[in-house]
């Protein structure tokens, strides 16, 4: 019973993700949502509230996927910013429901206690290696992570992802050296 | 009688503008907007054609604005980079605009002759920097201003807007250094 209980949340959260990358919060569907994930829509209320809920819910299940699959590194900063730039390429879901949710429900990423204490986490290692002399220490490590993610999501918000492979190299590595170039230690 | 028309008109827009940074494309409704700008819904389809023309009329009308208070200077990118930032904090419908429209019109913002005849102005600018060793090479101009675009909007977009003067300066600094640090020139 708990293992079909689980089957059918999980069901829930990827029918959820699919309709909220579509059509954002308001435009998203829950009667859409439930015929895809094979549910009623009363399940889907008693499992998550409501769908302000169900929408913070799918962002985070999509967020720890990306936690768990692309760590921070904080000695190896611009492969760290290759990888995310790879993981935000092969889910492109996860950029839409991030845009979404920064548009529809501003400044609740943030309060979420997932989001929250990974970038304690981050924060902290950054320091740490800013301390070690591994990362350069002009920009103070509360602002680091933000603008390395902004480095990494640059080519892929406000113009769409290139379509022609070469380009997407292109924009690789000019990510990866964006990064090196702010986090390099530098001769003082 | 043609300055009527286009007093109505500059009202229609500064009202969409309103409308759609709140709600986006489909969520916006014309009737909420034909009554703020004081006009009605025949009036706005005759002049706009749709709901998405007036649209990207509204995103147009911005990024001119844009365009116009913060010319690319190719001769002095940190110092654009600084401008802009202020920008987009001076006009946050701008960037509201600019990712719902990324969103529900993906690809056709790059389309708009606007544009599109910026972008290419602010290459050649760039690549003629690159030639004349004013700005590093190692990444291509056609890739340069996306990559700057980025950092500029880097803290803007997934991230709030810090609410606390000292956070936002230090966010300014940080995008200032990260431009300058990718396109100083360097020995060779």
């Amino acid at each position: 019973m708990i293992r079909d209980a689980n089957a059918t949340k999980a069901r829930i959260l990827e029918a959820a993700t699919v309709e909220f990358a579509d059509h954002g919060l308001a435009g998203a569907r829950v009667d859409r949502l439930a015929a895809l994930a094979g549910a009623n829509k009363e399940r889907i209320y008693a499992n998550f509230g409501s769908k302000e809920a169900l929408f913070d819910a799918t962002i985070v299940a999509s967020i720890e996927e990306l936690l768990d699959t692309v760590p921070m590194d904080a000695d190896d900063l611009p492969g760290y910013a290759e990888r995310l730039f790879n993981f935000t390429i092969d889910h492109p879901h996860l950029l839409r429901l991030a845009l979404w949710h920064s548009l529809e429900r501003p400044g609740r990423l943030e309060e979420l206690p997932q989001t929250a204490h990974s970038m304690v986490h981050k924060v902290d290692a950054l320091r740490d290696a800013q301390r070690r002399g591994v990362v350069d220490d002009a920009v103070p490590a509360e602002l680091l992570t933000t603008v390395i993610l902004g480095i990494v999501h640059a080519g892929l918000i406000l113009t769409p992802i290139p379509a022609d492979p070469a380009d997407l190299d292109g924009l690789r590595a000019a990510t990866r050296l964006a990064v090196s170039r702010l986090t390099a230690p530098r001769e003082k």
